[in-house]
């Protein structure tokens, strides 16, 4: 984290401190779980709610008002009504506070003629004030690195991915989906209305942010056309950049308006621009997440030539069909490869194909394991997919230890080469009850040794397809 | 069950005794398998493991060969390898077998021209003796109210939706993630590389099964493409048919063809005769699952006008997307619903919007269920989606008690409607270990309760617009 007098929005994600305006002693009230997150979150610096009413809050004492903290306030989180936020605005100019973050909403978005007219006097009041706004009607901040989070049961483990969110709850939504699939947050940030700080100031800032590898972004529509189209392009010049662009449709533009007061709309529009800016597109949040968790963990392929092992006969001709139907191209085995199955099972030699049938290797010595190794080496291979199969193991005895090696063996192929290879393992519901935790260990496995795990072939095929570069 | 006089296939899927050949002691094997399904499934008839070396197998008496059996025998499964199977036909002429399903495989999907002679010597020599062959290559049967499985651990619950597959992994994949997901089967059938019991035949009687209410069906390619068509036509006439075509692309086809010996490819041929059939066509396990999940456990819609609710504004704008760009019509919510609201949130009733966003209604004493309700009372609305919105609940105090509360009277609800309610719940995996069987639970509680459980409102939009009636 960088010195005072860094430009931009450091300060904003990294606040020396924190006071949270409207915290509140009713544990179920967002006045009082910004207090708890920065608790949880172990918030290094001095935590500051105010509320004349109480003595502590969540364990930090409380103060009366803004102008009764005893220290300077880089950050001030705003969970009062609407109504008060004028005089809010003044505090945080006399306290001299930077950046003053709205959860507080119900201005344009309820579509009152006064409620938006109250919204446009806020920004002028915080302008002439000097003093910038994330929000309104956002939740605000998740860096899990500066002790900062909208919700205190978000994960604490950090990492390299920045996430943009206009909505509140798709912020928590991808955040701890994406955590369950291995991706660690950076600077993560649901800015609502977008009034002041723009998804394309964050954008431009996060594009020269060391600690940023990969950014995705979900917005309904933007505040700032042009300036939005600047930062994407460049963020997207230096990382990779995933935007997930919703409100489509009329229905969707129409409960846009009704949510963040977005102009959203001209779909084939905004496909046009996030391909000219050098972004990649998402159209649904589990497009979204299979895309982040690609280009955050998968090292980048160099071409689109792709092996695919595992599973049985139908997982191999659905795993054919969803490499092809995603622009890859799945060469057959090549004749090295073959004469090294030749070797130690030669009556499967010219039988075996890419996809590699598992069931066909039952009993010769050879695995799936061992053929995505040998095709991995092979100079005719980019990228790979791996089926676990899993529900061929779990009606073997032993199911749990066959499975985990098999599993331990994968990741360490996998984790040895320089290409990009995709897991899939299906989703933890069986019907029965036994298999769940099994299932849940062996992904929880794979996912600390930082492999990419997709929930369908078709989903790992059409991620790996759109990371993948152009022929 | 019916009479032994019943034509067709009954006694395929209902025989009155089994005898397993190539039964083994063995427990990992396919030969113990096949023996203890019948146990554990409680198989009312006798049942005749056949091994010269063993006094029983799986606590039955075992008999050293197929003439050695003191009764009849309907079905004879095979576990021998190939080379023993001209010998097993002449076995099965000599004691009056009806059926015989090859497990057995390695025959012409080999590739080996001596495997393929060997597969229709074996055609030959069965239909001279009168012997119906299911398979080879096949794992046969699962039809759970007759006692037969081709796993000893799938679910024992029976019910009405058939399911054909050619693969045996996607046979047992569709069963246990369907049997997760609510469905409850009854005859299902994995005919491998179906040289004489076609899927033609078996759709041919399907669609006369009184027990069948709906089919799905997973093929590579058919050895009989006009009895195909015809028995696609006649079960289509009679119940919802959905039908997986896999091997749609070159390398999809090459990979049938070492799996099943299938002939596969033409995929713009194959939708169209799919669609001239009246059947409905998927393009992935997922799609098949969430077409069969709603033609089994909805009520067919009388148009396409679409209510959504619940989660916060970001899943409303998704649901927007989805709704629209699945060819459903998100019809703005109507006066009298309006005027609902209000009556009981007057600051609320010119806001709110359908979809209907959960996070506008905090605190009004109004709900996404209450709104749900009102719109399913509302002719406007012919369908809905609901989605659970649990990643908001999981972040309250009393989680559990508040998700279950809400999920118990979303299932109140729907069950009360003649409209089909699709529901999104999302995946069990979070990062929150705590989270995972609060989730589980309540998808188990509305699974329980007969809901149709999707894991996007992307596929719950998808699935409802697919099986909607064209308007």
């Amino acid at each position: 984290m960088s010195s005072d007098s860094t430009p931009g929005l450091d300060r904003l994600f990294s606040p020396r401190s924190v006071a949270v305006v409207g915290a509140s002693t009713n544990v179920d009230s967002a006045g009082h779980d910004y207090v708890r997150s920065l608790k949880e979150f172990e918030f290094p610096g001095p935590v500051y709610p105010i509320n004349p009413k109480a003595d502590e809050v969540a364990g930090y004492r409380a103060y009366p008002s803004l102008r009764a903290v005893p220290g300077e306030v880089d950050l001030v989180i705003s969970c009062i009504p609407a109504g008060g936020v004028l005089d809010l605005i003044d505090d945080c100019r006399e306290a001299r506070v930077r950046f003053l973050h709205l959860f507080t909403g119900r201005f344009s978005e309820t579509g009152d003629a006064e409620a938006a007219e109250l919204e446009r006097e806020i920004e002028r009041r915080a302008a002439a004030a000097g003093v910038r706004i994330l929000g309104p009607n956002g939740m605000g901040l998740y860096y899990p690195a500066a002790g900062v989070s909208f919700r205190p049961d978000l994960p604490r483990a950090a990492g390299h991915v920045a996430f943009l969110s206009q909505s509140g709850n798709n912020a928590v939504e991808v955040s701890l989906r994406g955590a369950a699939r291995g991706l660690r947050f950076g600077k993560v940030a649901n800015y609502g209305n977008g009034m002041d700080i723009t998804p394309g100031e964050m954008l431009r800032y996060l594009a020269d942010d060391a600690e940023t590898a990969v950014i995705g972004a979900y917005v309904e529509g933007v505040p700032d056309g042009r300036g939005f189209f600047e930062g994407l392009q460049a963020a997207a010049a230096r990382k990779p950049v995933i935007i997930h662009k919703a409100g489509r449709t009329r229905a969707g533009a129409r409960s846009a308006a009704s949510h963040t007061a977005a102009l959203a709309g001209a779909a084939e529009l905004w496909s046009t621009v996030i391909k000219q800016a050098g972004a990649i597109e998402a159209r649904s949040q589990e497009q979204l997440l299979d895309l982040m968790l690609g280009a955050s963990l998968l090292p980048r392929a160099k071409g689109r030539n792709v092996a695919a092992v595992g599973g049985g006969g139908g997982r191999s001709v659905q795993s054919a069909d969803a490499c092809e139907e995603s622009g890859l191209e799945v060469v057959p085995l090549t004749t090295a490869v073959r004469e090294q199955v030749r070797a130690k099972a030669p009556q499967l030699a010219d039988w075996i194909g890419n996809p590699v049938d598992q069931s066909i290797l039952a009993g010769s010595g050879l695995s799936s394991n061992g053929l995505l190794q040998m095709m991995l080496a092979d100079d005719a291979y980019d990228l790979a997919i791996a089926n676990v199969g899993e529900d061929w193991f779990l009606g073997r005895p032993d199911a749990e230890g066959r499975l985990r090696y098999a599993c331990e063996r994968l990741a360490d192929i996998v984790n040895a080469s320089a290409k990009p290879v995709a897991v899939v393992l299906g989703a933890t519901e069986t019907p029965i009850d036994w298999q769940r935790p099994i299932i849940d260990g062996v992904r929880d496995l794979m996912t600390a040794r930082g492999l990419a795990i997709y929930p369908s072939v078709e989903r790992a095929a059409w991620a790996l397809g759109r990371l993948a570069p152009r022929a």
